[in-house]
């Protein structure tokens, strides 16, 4: 049950995928609780344990449920949990619970089933791309399957039940991560954000809630659940990050044709930097790594595969550098891990 | 008479030199009037136009004299002008000065003889590195044989009669062009600088009086011209000097034993700005070039010799960059021509 595979692979909504310039992937999740269970906030030990149970049993009988690796986060490393969480596989949250908390991933890390976080159960489905619907149908599917052994909280008037009544209703929340340098660049991001904000959609930053935009990455989400069936949400969702990818194309287009050379000097200074600097903070390495990726998208750098880049993203941060070095990194050393991990990357490219 | 011979070669001050290392270039000049002539702000143009044919007369009687290419300030453009003072050949004062001002520049640049700018005469002796000695007897040779054809104004009290009293005496201006990265980075240049101003000395930037320490760089020179010998003059500002290039050589001892990668990351960024970026304005070039100029000295850019990161601190200057574009260029242009002839430099090394 070790992480160390985690290091040699990245995840499958790393992968190609639909819109794949502008958008990096696609997510929904599912919030289910058990019926007539204490949520995870109030439980006692004994209640987070049998929950823990109760969900490995019912997963056990779940098709394929072979293809998935499971994790209780108090039988891991603080590291481990570290990495899970920078692989987008479980929440700050999760990382900081312990017993009866844990977390079953299957082998692509596309799909992904938190249980004892908020609620009992955190579902999560990711797609490479621009890809909503296969994230809610391969979500859909697991839940279902799910379902055939647990008897989840829901209620004939408001729909499932959840600790927080932000989730009541369909308990979905369904994501876009968009990387969109050309509306910062054009400090058109501020008006876009405010408008998609005023039709009852959030953005966020990298990391889900609270985190900002790092590397010029937002994700998009819907904030009402409730009164509205799981389909209609996801394509409201759907159609306005469509709108926001013309945005970010068109800015783009506008930046390449009234200021290329801004453009290349932007791109140039990322790569230079990126490529021989000695010592870099994730910060830094984040906001390089995306005028890197708007320069390979843009095609100012025909040797460097975009999709490659976003796997930086990940591996870029304190612990995959501290689990590919095998001992725990002080700041300064991390700071030269990431720049040596980075420059063998762009050599020869 | 045209000027654009200039960049195809560098001066011979350029050239290998003593302690290059810390060291670009030794300078001696002289400040001279002719006796009972109004100095030249105060002459009148048929004033200033005799003293420029007498010195012309002079100076045909120089041995050697047909080595020199000559050039009055009215019969260049501001762009040519410009070019000689950014090959620091003749003064901005001389540079705005019309009528009668003129310049005898030597073929390589080592010795050049200003006329009519704040004194009748500025004789001026470069010498490549650390080389007082032999830029004072190159001025002291030239400035003899000048004399057999001139009658210079001069006091057996107080010695050369000069236009601003900080000159009078001896005339003597001797000074040395340092780089001193490492007092810099290790936040040591304010004390020296303060050390040396205590014992009379004068502290000044690249392009002299007023101008700021761009690139690192720092003149240091004589203030009192009165009552000593030029041999003592000289001496004492030779022994300074050389302590100061002790101090930057300790300097960087200490920056490569206690932060090497710190030093490693400062090199190595400077010179992936400068291989990559597409702008580049010249401020932000001296610094990089700085910066890129000590990794030369420390054996981390094997491939880029010193001396033509020296020759490129003027080549990126804007007169030279119109010059080689054969028209007049906006800022943009020139940072676009700019970031353009350093990557060039750079390609394959």
């Amino acid at each position: 049950m070790t992480l160390d595979g985690f290091l040699e692979r990245h995840g499958g909504w790393l992968e190609a995928g639909p819109e794949e310039g502008p958008v990096i992937s696609s997510r929904v999740r599912l919030a289910r609780n058990l019926r007539e269970t204490t949520f995870p906030g109030w439980a006692s030990k004994e209640v987070r344990n049998r929950v823990w149970n109760e969900v490995v049993l019912a997963f056990d009988g779940v098709p394929g449920s072979k293809g998935f690796l499971r994790w209780r986060m108090d039988e891991l490393s603080a590291l481990d949990r570290e990495l899970l969480f920078e692989r987008h596989l479980i929440s700050r949250e999760l990382a900081e619970r312990q017993t009866g908390s844990g977390v079953f991933v299957n082998e692509d890390e596309c799909r992904a089933v938190m249980v004892n976080e908020e609620d009992h159960i955190r579902l999560q489905s990711l797609q490479p791309g621009m890809n909503l619907q296969k994230a809610w149908e391969a979500a859909d599917e697991l839940d279902n399957a799910l379902e055939q052994g647990l008897s989840y909280a829901f209620s004939s008037k408001l729909g499932y039940l959840t600790a927080c009544p932000s989730n009541v209703g369909t308990g979905l929340r369904a994501s876009v991560m968009l990387h969109l340098p050309g509306l910062v660049l054009t400090e058109e991001i501020k008006p876009v954000i405010n408008a998609v904000s005023k039709i009852g959609l959030a953005v966020r930053g990298l990391w889900g809630e609270g985190s900002e935009a790092s590397g010029h990455m937002f994700q998009i989400s819907n904030q009402v659940t409730l009164g509205r069936p799981e389909a209609e949400i996801i394509a409201h969702l759907d159609q306005i990050v469509l709108e926001v990818i013309e945005h970010e194309k068109n800015a783009r287009l506008r930046l390449m044709s009234t200021q290329e050379i801004r453009v290349h000097d932007h791109v140039g200074r990322a790569y230079g930097i990126l490529a021989n600097a000695a010592l870099m903070t994730t910060g830094e390495g984040l906001d390089l790594l995306s005028a890197l990726r708007m320069g390979a998208d843009l095609g100012l750098l025909p040797k460097i595969p975009r999709r490659e880049i976003d796997r930086l993203f990940i591996r870029i941060h304190p612990a995959h550098l501290q689990k590919e070095a095998g001992v725990a990194l002080s700041p300064e050393e991390r700071d030269i891990k990431r720049s040596q991990l980075i420059r063998k990357f762009l050599e020869n490219k």
